[in-house]
């Protein structure tokens, strides 16, 4: 599978990773039902493995692999939640990661991918030495690369979280995820239209890091400018072909400002009582600051991930 | 209702608070399970209305009032979990709830509980000031109070949420609960002995506050003598209803260092992704040092609550 993938690759990847990522929960809250007049459901994948969703995407593309191929390992460059999905995954197929990792990464990060078992390779935080490293890595030994959104087995385990959630609340209005790479919001947006064709599929995205909104609007992909957005899951940019896929399947992008995410990240942390990172909050944020007309609408949100630095809360 | 609450009491407190009190999720996790070598069940009262079991109490007891007495109003003295749950319930039950609470409570809770639509009433920081304050608005409205634990319709309610943690998971071998007044402890006791008589029912305490340890000991109530430690919930002594059903009905009572209690605290929000008070990491500590023996066993653990002061983390 190389192409955009299919609401079966989907379900293929929904078998493939039954039993081995969680079937994560949908919660609802009061408080924020009141706020907005709507009836949310939030899909829980900061209670996924590894704390994020990037655990289906990564799990659904290694474990197709041939014994042969897993054999000469798995590479992939990141220093999030991504890093972490491939080296856990790796591991429960048997096989092993490699991770190049800037050498300013924060050793919370490190020492998480350490621990399920990836050996990391650093290298110097430009997008050239890592594109090295790794290209080194790959002609030594052989490794599979897999790309953290523009691969379509990533794309199709990543929609698995939409699937479940429109099985459990069939009747969603409106479904948002937030837009790093994309591909989550390719996933989601190909699950979603497959099984509710009149479904409303909404982005949202930092005001600091739009390139999907200006991508969408341009009608090409436009870079990321800046990556100081607080949340740090959502400052790269699109790839061709999540680009390809959010163009043609999702209906609106929308954007929030830094203070609406940090203000709802910590709603969320005193209202739920559970832990999200700041990409989580965006599109909360987004339908909290009237972005979106939700009033007495059902409403889908794909809580992304809870990994943050207990040392170093925004609000602090 | 006024002697010791039976299993008979829980049931009814259970239909009673039906549609009004959250079913709360079940919650396990790979990394407790293999630290402890036992599987674990979280039970979570931090997702209850409020952020805590104690609505499940208040609810209850205020539910049963006559208009007549309801309409003079509802009164209690607390600045903790059971303000913000007497202030909420009086309130669904559309009546007045005035809250006594000392002049140097934070201003969060004080926020919290008017909220939720109560008066309060400020006393001076001693137990004198406080029950003259309280005796005085009684003899002039003829407000029902309602004790925090040594009520026996309070006690019945608390029990409701080892029922159901019963009903989810029936062959639980071990069920513990951290102890403060002894609310929670004595309906969970009741509950769980009732249901499954063979179980094991566990109380777990901070060793800076082991007034339970010790009157368990010396078979009468002995007093509380320090209020220092970090669960802040678990600081009140037994009250005579309460020290009556864990003599009878708890099988044992272990005591956790407060250092064990903010490890695993954070341990919870960093694994488990969601967000726990302290008193509640006092029964995880219990089984994680070792004080109880529970390999290859079923441990049920109710998590009281989840109300916590971002600016203030225990770990800063």
């Amino acid at each position: 599978m190389s192409d955009i993938p299919t609401y079966s690759d989907i379900k293929e990847a929904a078998k493939r990773i039954q039993g081995f990522a969680h079937k994560t929960p949908v919660l609802q809250s009061s408080f924020f039902n009141q706020r907005t007049g709507a009836e949310l459901f939030f899909k829980c994948e900061n209670f996924q493995k590894v704390g994020a969703f990037k655990f289906r995407g990564a799990f659904n593309a290694i474990s197709q692999l041939t014994e042969d191929d897993g054999k000469k390992g798995i590479i992939t460059h990141s220093s999030g939640n991504h890093a972490q999905a491939v080296a856990l995954a790796s591991k429960m197929n048997g096989y092993k990661a490699t991770i190049v990792m800037p050498e300013n990464a924060p050793i919370v990060k490190v020492n998480a991918v350490r621990d399920y078992g990836a050996e990391i390779v650093f290298c110097e935080s430009t997008i050239e030495s890592r594109q090295e490293s790794t290209d080194q890595i790959i002609s030594t030994t052989g490794a599979t690369f897999i790309h953290p959104y523009n691969n379509a087995d990533v794309i199709a385990g990543q929609g698995t979280s939409a699937k479940e959630l429109l099985e459990e609340v069939p009747d969603l209005d409106i479904i948002i995820a937030p837009i790093g790479g994309g591909g989550l919001m390719s996933g989601t947006a190909i699950a979603s239209k497959s099984i509710k064709p009149d479904i409303k599929v909404l982005g949202a995205e930092p005001k600091l890091a739009d390139d999907a909104y200006r991508s969408f609007q341009a009608g090409s992909i436009q870079p990321v400018l800046r990556t100081d957005t607080i949340a740090d899951g959502l400052r790269t940019s699109l790839g061709s072909l999540t680009f390809q896929i959010i163009k043609d399947n999702v209906d609106d992008i929308v954007t929030v400002t830094e203070e609406s995410i940090v203000r709802d990240m910590r709603r969320v942390w005193e209202r739920m009582k559970i832990i999200i990172e700041p990409s989580c909050a965006v599109p909360i944020s987004a339908l909290l600051d009237g972005e979106v007309d939700i009033s007495g609408k059902k409403v889908g949100i794909i809580l992304t991930g809870g990994n943050v630095d207990l040392e170093n809360l925004p609000w602090k």
